[in-house]
């Protein structure tokens, strides 16, 4: 026997690790009681897998992170590859490249393992900032839309946020009625922890979403990008105590051996990477075959997708 | 430094995990672009948070899960504790009983870990069923909605049900056009693998949720319970090779010692927990405190929950 769910990540072998992606902006089928589908749903084309989708995928449908935006932790275990959005945090970027390319965050640990929630870094006692880094920043909650700032929505409601969808390949929301765009907390996002006051969060300590969503962070707490590849890694480290899982023993906190920028490596020493865009019909083709699974072990479609559902597949080059 | 997010379960230390937890029926404030809260959000009372909605409990607001229906999955690392769900699937309850009860479970392994998506167990290769157990079952994914069937509703809109809530303390959903309710896939929701044809499930291979909830699994599959303690375990597995996350190694296979029905336990042998009821007012204030966070540190409350946010707290008694 062997029994099976289907894979949550199907497609091709080259998609190296659970990603999410992209959206096309349609208005949900909304009723007076819920977001569900209704009979208004338009019918659907012959379906296409996730799989036939990136198969049929050409180059221009896939991106290379910019290296000058890319971090990589490096572990005992492995390397954990961030992708910076300069477009919705750019004062924290900055700071974090400062800190990254200053040594800051070498040596520091994994204090904090929150099951269901987020692991947390950095925190480093009495380690001073280094020259030209911030220890304050601007609350950079939310971003002003302007045209510049791409947005692909999602054809679907969200409970969180008036639209949802995708700028830049990260998981995003926009609120028409004030102008504003902000980064969603969906699993593998990157924020950056704070105290209290607004503008106590600088990028020296950062945590990542490890489980369903946390979307009441949204417009809360700056978020600084998403995580790539090594998800794996951080996902699977051991719980700290409740209740908010912060490791007190050192030898439950796993050290970060270092921390760099993508383009400060030479050329061999960078992980090959690709993104799939989120603006492009593959990217839309995608969100349908992930609204309405079409292989054989699918019953019922959904006819609907959570904005933290949608994949953004990534793979080696 | 100690920057920190709140934490995501706050409230009593007595609560022993991360749950999810339940509702009150309110149509949620939908506008025609999404579901957000709107302007007619009706005035918020002063707030409480969790841990007050907590401290402030009474004992009749928790209940004792039934022993004859709580699983113990016995690792080397500690005790996962499952509730199972007879309400929702009654022949699965009954043959994931006759399993254990036959030792059918012990020494299977967890064989799959797959990121952000499922662990999963059983499969036991030339293992034979007990006798009295069943090798297929009725698709149990939907149940009718009956006057002995709870359910308390949640506030807020769904996008994968027109109504979302919790029934006798599972996060569930309800289709009133078709009478039918269903269990819904959050975090901590256990179910019974099946291969593609819908009776082909039969509570041999069992799976959990670790990552953001599958919703596009719910009325696919059969949900037969929710895991009440030992999530840290699970969540924290190593995970298993792309794409699906299965482990092809053995020594990367986790064993379970042995399953039990905990009524078949003496007494000092059961682990003493108790669950916050789901039909009571301290649930629903539990539901407000998290849908609009009291403390200092957030600034914007969400005005929303997402049925697999709510914890369903658990403590020691």
């Amino acid at each position: 026997m062997t029994r099976a769910l289907p894979a949550h990540l199907t497609g091709s072998r080259r998609v190296p690790r659970p990603a999410r992606t992209l959206c096309r902006l349609v208005a949900g089928a909304l009723t007076t009681t819920g977001l569900a589908a209704s009979a208004a749903e338009p019918p659907q084309p012959a379906g296409r897998t996730m799989a036939d989708v990136l198969a049929a995928s050409v180059p221009g449908d896939w991106r290379v992170p910019d290296p000058a935006h890319t971090l990589y932790l490096e572990f005992d275990e492995g390397r954990v590859i961030i992708e910076l959005a300069p477009a919705f945090a750019p004062e924290h970027a900055t700071n974090v490249l400062r800190l990254a390319r200053a040594g800051y965050y070498d040596g520091l640990a994994i204090v904090r393992v929150q099951d269901n929630f987020v692991v947390q870094w950095g925190g480093g006692e009495g380690r001073s900032l280094p020259a030209g880094a911030r220890a304050t920043l601007p609350p950079e909650f939310t971003v002003s839309v302007t045209p510049s700032l791409p947005f692909t929505a999602l054809p679907d409601a969200d409970g969180y946020a008036p639209q949802v969808g995708f700028s830049a390949g990260f998981p995003a929301a926009r609120e028409p009625s004030t102008g504003q765009a902000w980064l969603a907390h969906c699993y593998a996002m990157v924020g950056a922890g704070r105290d209290n006051p607004v503008e106590s969060g600088n990028g020296a300590e950062l945590y990542v979403v490890i489980g369903h969503a946390p979307r009441q962070l949204d417009r809360n707490i700056a978020l600084v990008g998403r995580v790539l590849a090594g998800m794996e890694l951080l996902a699977a480290l051991p719980r700290g105590p409740a209740p908010m899982g912060f490791h007190q023993e050192p030898s439950r906190q796993v050290p970060i051996r270092r921390v760099r920028v993508a383009a400060d490596l030479p050329e061999p020493e960078r992980t090959r990477l690709e993104v799939l865009r989120t603006d492009t019909a593959t990217f839309t083709a995608l969100v349908e075959a992930r609204r309405n699974r079409r292989d054989e072990w699918y019953k019922r479609p959904a006819q609907y997708i959570d904005l933290c559902n949608v994949p953004i597949p990534v793979r080696s080059r």
